[in-house]
């Protein structure tokens, strides 16, 4: 019998994980509640364990809280964000299916990649990048590509745009078309009616407007998108994103009622309990008081930065109040200027993408760290190191 | 201006997260090690932060290290389990390609299926739940189906089996054909020398043998197995799993020293920390004594459920020391027992599956429940509700 050994070639001396922490104001991860953090850190249960299904009926009701949805198949994806965006088109999209998508951002350009995969007629409109869609150009690029679906991100996380919603609903519905929004850098933090605006389709992440790590996502389809997915003519070609498996075991309740759920993978667990400990403190606080919040500290935040002499890259109409854009002044090294921040102050804030590499600063506002004291601690560093 | 009112019907009157804990006996998740949730309630850092860069490297090494393996393409996968076994095939399997894989459970039966969402012409061959295949079998079916991926589960958790996988790499590369090893109830527990066998793509979870919550997977895949994805002829078609373009985040790391990493997408940073520190205490025991500490609770447990009676569903030599699957006397209702034991002993043992339904209960002895006062614990309990 072959004799194998041991190659101790990787068994470094490792020592255990230590963190001090970081004052986290980039596009996300946001700093986490420390509650998040305590709910997280409980023991696992199983996944099929009767206290865990009550937590997970009470996690899908505080999403459809949060969301201002009552659509049934709404639960955590077992992934980040990028994993429920993923998901949307992965159950919904078949080969040659018309997609349009809207881009004016980083995200919007990851739509039209995924949305090839799964082998849609991907259609494309572009704005500028810090540029909104109007309702009349979303309405041409309706009528003129006849689209089975329609995406297009809210909370554009790349440039700081807040693309409003308003009548696409409607629109939608008069071209039998689903509307799919990205609410990543929205859900929690910025004005959403889900059902009231007729979006059909949306996905967000865990680490922004809820103040929970990443980790898993938040997810919904409407019974239209429902019903497009029973339709399917082909298997959804996805096994771990595939809702129609899922919906046996997150889609049976109904209204908090527990009924039998069925094993599709090991959830995970303790990302479930942060996750329904933050929405347990977004709804104590009530969803139109964190949408306030987050607005007064976005204002407070873009006042200080006019009196420190820099100025937004986006129409302040159209500002996101989660994450903000701000012009590199011409003399400034972007780059040089968040490594300092990191160095001296612990403190992280995001750099440009795409279009506006080295032109733009981001800087994020959201969940946990949406509160007055923080922004002037924000505002003081700045001010330290841009006006010294 | 059309006004739209907050919807309260799902604003329960919700608490906190509590949860008091579970013995957790059953085929995973298993109680996760205390020092592992500490480490996963640390505060989140940025995922291009430096520092949580280098802890992305020492994960990588210490994953090598566990799996045996100098392959440079180890990483975990921001998904549990399944979502890693998906990536497996996702990235390999080609529209037509022959993927034959050896089905003696559940989970093999996973792999049929998700191989044929992305296309593959399924050969499958099958053993009666609780058996192996031999060498001379897996060997006869190579030669007939001539495959470019052979699949097989190391560690079946549906029927407690372990799969001798000498031999099977040379097979393979005689027959130019990866080998694809689902390792998911035996990293970390299990022997296993992926480099040494010859295995081109393995994955796990992060929930049994390593003591950490689920969430995060380990994924591993050889150069022969990144060849093969390199020469594709067609897009991968799932953008999440995409190990082309994790590559650019998690592949350029070579030995522990720190280059580019590209965005791709959030990483879900504090099961990042929990798998890390799970690594190093695995490490930090040696992975042979965690091999012989499985093997030797496993043994403990065997000898008292055979004074207690009952008898094992798997013939000893290739019984998982992880998982052990007990025959349900004809007598006993083999739910009502695990109800009992749940809800008076708060102790988890998970059911049968499939054709084992009904029919065995299967108990985990995984990580940090690997424990010789723990099995005495359970065995007590068994006693109490069987012999009472």
């Amino acid at each position: 019998m072959t004799t194998f050994t041991i190659n101790e070639r990787d068994r470094f001396p490792a020592q255990k994980v230590e963190i001090s922490g970081r004052w986290l104001f980039g596009p996300g991860p946001s700093n986490a509640d420390p509650r998040v953090l305590a709910a997280m850190s409980l023991p696992p249960l199983g996944h099929l364990d009767p206290d865990f299904l009550t937590l997970m009926n009470e996690t899908q009701t505080l999403l459809r809280y949060a969301w201002q949805t009552e659509n049934q198949m709404t639960i955590p994806v077992s992934g980040t964000g990028s994993a429920a965006m993923e998901a949307t088109l992965a159950n919904t999209v078949e080969p040659g299916d018309v997609v349009l998508v809207a881009v004016k951002g980083y995200f919007g350009n990851r739509l039209v990649d995924m949305a090839g995969r799964y082998g849609a007629d991907v259609r494309k409109i572009t704005k500028p990048w810090g540029e909104v869609f109007n309702l009349e150009e979303l309405t041409t690029a309706v009528q003129t590509h006849k689209p089975a679906i329609l995406a297009i991100v809210q909370a554009e996380t790349s440039t700081g745009v807040r693309q409003p919603l308003e009548g696409l609903g409607e629109l939608c519905r008069e071209h039998n078309c689903l509307l799919l929004v990205d609410t990543v850098t929205s859900l929690g933090a910025v004005p959403l009616f889900l059902d009231q605006w007729g979006i059909d389709l949306a996905y967000s992440c865990s680490q922004k407007g809820l103040g929970c790590p990443p980790g898993i996502a938040p997810f919904t389809m409407s019974p239209r998108a429902v019903e497009k997915m029973q339709n399917r003519r082909t298997i959804i070609p996805n096994w771990y994103l595939d809702m129609s498996l899922l919906s046996h075991y997150w889609g049976s309740d109904a209204n908090g009622t527990q009924s039998a759920r069925t094993y599709h993978h090991t959830a995970p667990i303790n990302m479930n309990y942060a996750l329904r400990e933050a929405l347990y403190i977004l709804a104590a606080e009530g969803i139109e008081n964190s949408w306030q919040r987050h607005q007064e500290n976005a204002e407070l935040l873009w006042e200080g930065l006019e009196t420190l002499g820099l100025s937004c890259h986006v129409e302040k109409a159209f500002r996101l109040p989660t994450l903000t854009t701000v012009k590199v002044p011409d003399s400034i090294d972007a780059k040089a200027i968040a490594t300092k921040l990191r160095i001296e102050y612990n403190l992280e804030i995001g750099l440009g993408l795409g279009e506006l590499a080295g032109k733009v600063w981001r800087i994020g506002l959201m969940g946990y760290n949406s509160h007055p004291e923080k922004v002037l601690l924000l505002l003081g560093v700045l001010q330290k190191v841009l006006k010294p």
